[in-house]
């Protein structure tokens, strides 16, 4: 596999846009399309949270049947607990496109990101629809990958191309996501984060090949990240397949199968440090390792309940070795951890053995706190089960652009 | 029931003392003593975090059979993840004090709170344990409230007297909390924060009486707030009850008993509301009411969920009332939500129903957020239950404090 350049819109058959419809206060683009020439296989994985945005409950019976061929977001606003008229503006974005396009409505789906509660400027959606729909262009990914994007600095896409049999097949996607990133998605049901992701390919797979691969690609890489623990209303992840790369068809437990989730997974890991690196106030990038855990699920708990802990975050942050606190998160877990067997490193420094600390080259793990990509590697001595989570430091600066979101 | 003078010497038979012993690069006072002239029934609650400080480890074994008399406590080093020699430490501390007062070692308990991961510099606190005893006074309470405070500003203290029959009875307390606040503590058993409550009484109780009053009353009270979400390795309350005011002995499912518990729950309530308004860097006081919620547990994971939550903190710190954070935060806290059937108020304003926003009045929604306390009401429209979480703001002054603490 190898990596391509048009984002969403390098595989066959797929054109993308991104516009600004007047929505957002800072005047950047805030509208995106993405559709398909031929109706597509479709799979969703989406936020697990009980308060869902009327787009993620619309997606999910849109999506009931496997198929989509469009999809249409707005960065700016959530559209979240915005009642029935919520509903209804979802609804007619949906159709507004289908109509434009020919499209059946269901075939559609939609995307939200932004403030929650506040009503979404429909007419101004709708008004922009026309010129939407004619700057569709192979080239529109990265105008798509703007106009998804809140509080993030930069444009995430990537695309990849590889073979299936003699058959190249390509796999594109944007994503965006800085705030409210907790996510734990699963298909079609709820979990937490705004993260949004939409993933388009040529290749021919079964339909539950579809969602088989996207499930396991999204628990091993969107559900590792936390930026601040709040998961969000509105997390999707969709997956759109026209299958005109005319591929043998792939199906589950094969080496194509196996190849196409890998290739999946390596973009997602990809997006979702991107995520990371761009997310709000970060100054640091940090990866925590959990090794010899009882349980995978066990190893997860602990990965996770460190990459969450703000007292862990204020540490790098201030780039000061605390290592006392990384030991208590895991503590607190909920997981199985005997700090008798415990071992800590920051880098490849050892800070924490037979329940006591190693003896400190402090010049060493000051360097290691120093430094803008950090690995905590936390192994537990109590089985053969490893987990990661990604997450990255809470600096004054996600305070303050936090403490003033709405206004 | 009345509020006396004299914090934890208050009680018949009890004298405190506090002092600064070298700990504390500060210089201020880092070492408390706290002893009754009688042997006391004693119990405690304890962290129920997985990695626990020797201090919490020797405790629950020297309080086996139920009987304390006197409790020495440091702060400025946690004396956690310390190894073999940490637990030597504390036995030290307690074999010191016992020695000097010609108690058993096991009726002698001992607490640390600070940094994580620090050898404990005994030699300084044995070397003061001469003063330390010598010190010891009916007035010695607010010295001993002040050796116990880490990032704390104003030292915790309050005593209570009441009537047991004809006999008065008075209860005592001092506390500490600031930082790594989430407690989750069970009887001799670990949850999450470091926040210290030592409490002494002159009630005569049967032990079961007393274990009973202490969990009811640190469920209802201490286990409601959240500073950070970060459960810590040497939380404890623990109480010591020397029986000198002769009362009639207190058992339980008694009118007696509930009184008792009733005045530990207005003494805990006040120290808890005292750590969250000493919160590190805190500028808000908030309470987290959830009412109509399916089961108990359900009230509590919501209040907790979104006392917790990072964004609906920043959104406090900013006065910025971005409600949506909240329902967003009641939605993945793991209990049933219906969104549709959830009603916010900020204050006394309404903001959401039946869905969706309630037509707001911006100013008087920010008035609210203006003020230094806040209510949070969320009523699920579910069933019959309640619980509420005291919180306060997450700052930029959090981030400093606990981006800096170590060195």
């Amino acid at each position: 596999m190898k990596k391509i350049n048009g984002g969403v819109a390098a595989p066959l058959g797929f054109k993308a846009s991104g516009l600004y419809c007047g929505i957002k206060k800072s005047k950047r683009k805030d509208l995106a399309l993405i559709v398909s020439e031929r109706l597509c296989d479709a799979a969703g994985t989406f936020t697990t949270n009980q308060v869902q945005a009327s787009c993620v409950v619309v997606n999910k019976d849109h999506l009931r049947d496997g198929k989509a061929q469009a999809i249409i977001a707005n960065s700016g606003n959530a559209n979240c607990m915005t009642g029935e008229s919520g509903f209804e503006n979802t609804r007619s974005m949906a159709l507004a496109i289908s109509r434009i396009l020919g499209l059946r409505k269901k075939n559609v789906l939609v995307a939200s990101t932004g403030v929650i509660g506040k009503p979404l400027p429909i007419k101004k959606i709708l008004t922009a629809v026309p010129q939407l729909v004619n700057d569709l262009d192979r080239k529109g990914s990265e105008a798509a990958a703007q106009a998804i994007l809140t509080t993030d600095r930069m444009p995430k896409e990537i695309a990849m191309e590889f073979l299936v049999g003699r058959r190249k097949v390509r796999v594109g996607a944007i994503a965006k996501g800085a705030g409210m990133i907790h996510p734990e998605m699963e298909l079609h049901a709820p979990k937490h984060a705004t993260m949004l992701c939409f993933v388009t390919t040529d290749a021919m797979l079964t339909p539950s090949a579809l969602r088989d691969a996207l499930d396991r690609a999204v628990q091993k890489t969107f559900n590792t990240i936390t930026i601040d623990g709040d998961m969000s209303t509105n997390d999707m992840v969709v997956v759109l397949a026209n299958g005109m790369a005319q591929n043998k068809k792939i199906v589950e437990k094969t080496k194509d199968f196996r190849q196409f989730t890998h290739v999946l997974e390596t973009m997602f890991l990809s997006l979702a440090k991107q995520m990371i690196r761009d997310a709000e106030g970060a100054t640091k990038f940090v990866e925590v390792f959990v090794k010899n855990a009882a349980s995978r699920e066990d190893a997860r708990r602990v990965s996770k309940s460190v990459a969450r802990s703000s007292l862990v975050k204020c540490a790098l942050f201030g780039e000061d070795p605390n290592w006392g606190r990384i030991a208590a998160a895991a503590g607190y877990s909920g997981a199985h951890v005997d700090p008798w067997k415990m071992t800590l490193h920051l880098g490849k420094e050892p800070v924490l053995r037979n329940g006591g600390r190693v003896k400190q080259n402090a010049n060493a793990l000051n360097r290691v706190f120093a430094q803008k990509n950090i690995k905590i590697t936390v192994d537990l001595g109590l089985g053969k089960s490893s987990a990661t989570a990604y997450t990255c430091d809470l600096s004054t600066n996600y305070v303050r652009i936090n403490s003033a979101y709405r206004t």
